[in-house]
């Protein structure tokens, strides 16, 4: 059901605009740019800028996050890698007619989205060697960057979700890694030689599926020694997201949880890719950590994820929680969430972008545990329960320090001299 | 369903007392003694005594509460006034066949619970002249500490809820409260007389219920005149519960909540007397605030509670919440809780008594912000986001200063002596 | 969340219509033509008639109801009465905003809706001299009639929910009803007034509201003495229709239901009349008779209609079920049931115009048993489980009689003469 | 929770039986005499026969059912095969202390639940030669008959759930079954090698589990030739029976099921046979049929099992299901059913025995199709909707010949002689 007639006004026209010729732009480079997550946030993000939607949903708008001083949302810029043969408009007219956009409004956006199917260039699948494949990965980062006079471009995958990785030497050291993709051999998921390229480009990164990425040794001492922050782990936007408001709830009164059970069905792209039981593996695992970790005992329950093509791009899980109190009386709650998993992920990876922006300029490196709140597997050790990473996130942000140059008004000259980057990032290596 | 088989037997055993000589005992006195909520705190507090049961539900047995140095629970010792004509140990066995208590547990616990029968006073009706009533009621405080040789008495109203009560200069000051008592009049609602006698008794008192006790300028006077802190109002067990987990994901989020539905359904003596509507305007009222004051705006949607019989003692409760997030799409979430509503209240009841007992200890006095953790309307101000009160109260803890006595061994006097207290408090009033 | 490129092509295509000489033409007059379910039923009308949409939901195409020879649906032509100030096309505008019209559609129907809008004609208020109102209303009735060359008008009432009404000798007899009209008196509720008018103008109708229209001794007589078949009351499309396909589960299994709640929320119109308790006290009057009447013996648990105007107009249903089994194992079953009320009320308000002129052409008079299928409330004595209204109304249509004239071809004059009517129906009363 | 309370007394008291003198007996033999469904069943026989409990849950108490001439409780005896090591009455206890069985009873009937424990007998496991096995088991129904003069003896199939099986010669053909059988051979599965020696021995034989059991051809042939009456497959009691009752509606209100999601968690002896996913293979199949053999198209959706240890004895199904109505807008219902699957199953059990004994003495012989009824998988050929399953039920009852000797009264020679046996059923084959 749209909400056609319910956003007030008030909060809509133009975003404001400082004069052009001071701007520090930033671009937002979406690895699968023409998936349903990419497109509803690139959609979103044009509508906001052209005063068509309110940036409700977004956490960066909130006052205790816009306190860090943000790129504003009318200075970003989207380009992207895919491999699909559709357009992003056609992804757009697709998602509207299932509700997830409202109806109409990708029409009214055809001459900017055309604009940004411009700016996407040819993914890489699996079978290349990796060395070639990298390097013209970064060239179009850099060539993205160059022609539209950005400062800094984040890179955002949003692709489709690999099966699970068998450990590797070249996955765990940079060194061996260097080596085999010299030696023309292809050791890298493709997520990973999606990270590999973003990081030598000279690009933070957000990790917004459940594959591998940067979360392995080589490219974590990658992204320390460029001075790169990164983030990650597997978007949280449904299911997990509740478990990690709730849990606590338990833990905090000291009833004992039996069992939390966990369904799942949804259809669309990221459905059919997860009807594969390899795909899902890497879903069902980042998902089925959180109740444990937060209550610090194991918790019994399956969680399932299902394709029912029916339910298109939207997502329904039922959750089904027992657990004892004082005597031990049993009690049981559940609860069902129907979301358009990809209007819920959109404006996430919207807010990672520019809390990336915003980290790389104030000299932060490697994964951001701050972030942690919008991932359900939050690496670099902090905890799975949402309110803990709430107060989280809003601490750090209290603790940056003061932007050198104002958000979308660089004068100066970009910081691209990172102190500890000890290569050129943006130099295809030969 | 019972958990007969579960406790960890690793966690029972009798609990450990030090030498009684040297102890500082605690009494709880409350006033509904033989209702659901008190049987079952009785019962639950023999049985850990006894090492029949572990202390699951217990919050004071959490570590980071725990840290408060409370008073053992072996050292808590059970009173109170009802007006029903059924004993402690019949209700206990009705909750046993309702599934609220393990099966057997009450015979188990025969002999106690008859020492507990032995401590109960008859209540207070209406209609009687009120100095008279409290002078009594004072007295049975006074005989009961004294009679245990308690160093102190934290009373805990959990009797029927009463209806919304009327604005009177009586309620709101307290020379216009003791003219009008000392005129033979009778212009206190039951739940502040039950309160009125409790703070003159010198005692701290837990507002478990929604009725005015002592939630009005003249008895709030009063505690704090006489150096008494208390705690307020209405346990929060069940649907409030969920709500205050559940709404800050939406606000953090930046989701926003179109409406919030709730509606419960519950048996039992509460259930019956919800059956009046003017009763469960008191309940309606303090469960409705919940999620407009945690988001920080309005928020539509009813709040039902009815009375269907055949719940018994257990509570059900739907909740249907509609939001719309990024560009307006809309979505739903409904969860459906399923509680012993009095499982879940009775440890809260013992925990309360533990803490009012040690803020007593460590001289605060008049309403705890701190303990808005455990209730629908947390009185002085404080939040209603669970989590924003579980760290305010672990905050509290931290801070408390170190006890005069070690919890559980009061070798020195009991610390009567309040010093803004200007009346002396376990004297009848003539 | 629309359906727009689900429907089967091939299922559409304009709806085949014999040559129009010969075509025995049937109306539909709507009372409340601008309301949710009459607009949502003309726009699905146009849409079939012109190939747009596929016929889902019209029980009247399923083969077992089609036997029965009913008028194409071609063949309806669309009028009524309403007081709303707002269009057909207006309303219609707004359901498709919300989701309950495919968006688009009205736009391509525009020309059909303006006609409809010029066949509306104004409605009748409280307070008027009902003589001359109901001449008013039969002479818009007959001039529809008229001008249009119809064979027959079905009268349905979908206009607001009244409250209840009380017993008076007007309602019981229809001498004294006369009487009062005569003497210039006003004794009948609007919708009665309705369906008296529409009895003297020789229309079958239908009641799909739960006031009080034809369901009285008086107006009960007229319809009879007039040959005039009527169906009533109260339309069931949501939580009661689920109700009467569960319930007959619990019986057929000696499965004691102890309690049935249900719980409703809704927005819209229907939502606000409703949110008047006066006026809601029809509905869950009849919606709270079915389980008990299925299971025979009387079922615990309220009924409640809430209004939540963020539902627009959609409804939620939420009904939990207690039942015990053998040895008195005590189970429950919870239901939520999401439906766009409009969109399941519309098809039927077609399928008892077709049966209802069928039942005319076929002779038959008086509330009809058969229909009770359709009705929360069956008038006439039928069960309310639906498995056995269904067999009823497929047994009633294998007993009809041959159609004297073919569906849609009439050649010859309509069956205009009642052998029991004894007054001239389409005469305004002097 | 358990409604200990609330049998209504006036329905107790020992079931009235005739002087045991003219007593037609009829056995029940239990293959899994000591699992959850026998014991319950079991249980609940001796407590309605001591007059403990009321016949709640019986259909064969429903006068409908009645009307077919049934033996009387009284006179039904109980033994049974098993491999388990523990007894009868160790599982009652545990089924009482997960609130499936009354607390108490279990107790209350420890002498009668010894005598049942006397007649269980070995059963056989896989790897021994089937032949002497069949001997065995039949000598062993034979002893049973003899040792309690029963007219007859039922056979219930309640044993844990086998894989599926693959086809053989052996399964489709009686002669190269029996050659089989006589070359030493073990060419069945164990459900099917039980069925074998209850025909052999002269038993109906009522298919409680998805297991192959009689359902092949030689089988089938073997019962028909030998004149005996057979039911199956696979009880109906949870989410199943649900969906048969509710996939009509959405049929006869022409709405369009999208898609019906089914996910279920159990726990107990069940679950863990089914947490094997070969073992849950049987099951997901014959529950998937249910609603698109209703609908007559096919409907997606996964029908999962899930094995949740907390669960215990219960058992929790959500159901979602998404479908369509007027102009393609989409709606849902959703489901939660929360069952002790035993307390469901067990009066089942019980009825099926009851109307196979009267089935056997009215000389029918082969698979029952007017039994679909009780089944998830209604062989022999019946619609899965229950209210047809009922009517078809209803309909045989009022077919069946009146009994040759009154129930519970055989005061002749008890039906032995079938007309088409060709062998001596209860000689142990040489
Ligand atoms: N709420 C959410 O939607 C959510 C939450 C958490 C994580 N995620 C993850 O985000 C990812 C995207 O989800 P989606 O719903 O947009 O899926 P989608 O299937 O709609 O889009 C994935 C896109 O990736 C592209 N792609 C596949 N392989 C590629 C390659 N080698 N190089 C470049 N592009 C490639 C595809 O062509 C497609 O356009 C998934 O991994 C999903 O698990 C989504
Ligand atoms: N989860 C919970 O159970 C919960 C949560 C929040 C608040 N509460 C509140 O706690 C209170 C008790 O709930 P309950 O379920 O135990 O109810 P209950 O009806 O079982 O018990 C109330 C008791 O109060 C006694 N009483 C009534 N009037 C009295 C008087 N004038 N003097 C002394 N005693 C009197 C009654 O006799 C009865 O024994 C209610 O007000 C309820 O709203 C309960
Ligand atoms: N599923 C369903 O939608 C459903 C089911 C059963 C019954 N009903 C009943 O159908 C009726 C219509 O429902 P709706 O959702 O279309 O409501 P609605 O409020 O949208 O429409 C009612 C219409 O009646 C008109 N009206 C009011 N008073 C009138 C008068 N005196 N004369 C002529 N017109 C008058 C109003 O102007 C309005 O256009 C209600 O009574 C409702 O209870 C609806
Ligand atoms: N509602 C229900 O409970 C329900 C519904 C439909 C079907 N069923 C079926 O009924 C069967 C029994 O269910 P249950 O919950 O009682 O399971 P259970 O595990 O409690 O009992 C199965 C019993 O079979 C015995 N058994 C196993 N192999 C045997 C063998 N070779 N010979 C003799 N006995 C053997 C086991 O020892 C055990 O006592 C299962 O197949 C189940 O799928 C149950
Ligand atoms: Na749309
Ligand atoms: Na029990």
């Amino acid at each position: 059901m749209l909400n056609v007639e319910s956003p007030t006004s008030s909060s809509l026209g133009p975003a404001a605009t400082p004069p052009s010729h001071v701007r520090a732009r930033t671009g937002i480079w979406f690895v699968g740019a023409r998936g349903s997550v990419a497109t509803t946030a690139t959609v979103g993000l044009l509508a906001v800028q052209r005063g068509l939607a309110p940036t409700d949903g977004l956490v960066s708008e909130l006052p205790d996050v816009a306190a860090a001083d943000l790129a504003p949302l009318a200075d970003l810029v989207v380009g992207g890698h895919d491999v699909a043969t559709h357009t992003v408009a056609e992804q757009a007219a697709h998602l509207a007619r299932s509700g997830v956009l409202p109806f109409g409004l990708p029409e009214q956006l055809a001459a900017e989205l055309a604009d940004v199917e411009g700016r996407i260039r040819p993914g890489i699948g699996a079978g290349v060697p990796q060395r070639e494949a990298a390097d013209r990965l970064i060239a179009d980062l850099a060539a993205f960057r160059d022609e539209h006079g950005l400062d800094r471009v984040v890179v955002v995958d949003v692709s489709s979700t690999e099966p699970p990785v068998t450990p590797s030497p070249a996955l765990d050291d940079l060194a061996t890694l260097e080596a085999e993709l010299d030696g023309g051999g292809s050791p890298l998921p493709l997520s990973s030689l999606y990270a590999y390229a973003a990081f030598r480009a000279g690009c933070p990164l957000a990790a917004f599926t459940p594959s591998t990425g940067p979360a392995c040794g080589a490219l974590d001492a990658l992204a320390r020694e460029l001075g790169l922050p990164w983030a990650g782990r597997d978007g949280k936007t449904g299911e997990t997201l509740v478990k990690s408001a709730l849990a606590p709830l338990f833990g905090r009164r000291a009833l004992r949880v039996n069992s939390w059970t966990a369904m799942n069905i949804l259809g669309g792209g990221d459905g059919q890719t997860l009807s594969d039981p390899e795909a899902a593996k890497s879903k069902t695992t980042t998902k089925g950590l959180t109740v444990s970790e937060i209550l610090g005992y194991p918790v019994e329950g399956p969680v399932r994820i299902d394709y029912v093509a029916d339910q298109g791009d939207w997502k329904t899980a039922w959750d089904h929680i027992s657990f004892s109190g004082f005597l031990g009386t049993r009690m049981t709650m559940q609860f069902t969430w129907q979301g358009a998993d990809s209007a819920l992920a959109a404006p996430l990876v919207l807010d990672l972008v520019r809390l990336l922006d915003r980290a790389h300029e104030a000299g932060q490196a490697g994964p951001l545990a701050a972030l942690g709140f919008f991932f359900k597997e939050p690496l670099a050790g902090t905890t799975h329960a949402l309110d803990e990473q709430w107060h989280t996130l809003v601490d750090w942000i209290g603790e940056l320090p003061a932007r050198r140059t104002t958000a979308g008004a660089a004068s100066a000259p970009a910081p691209t001299a990172q102190p500890v980057q000890p290569e050129q990032p943006m130099q295809p290596t030969p």
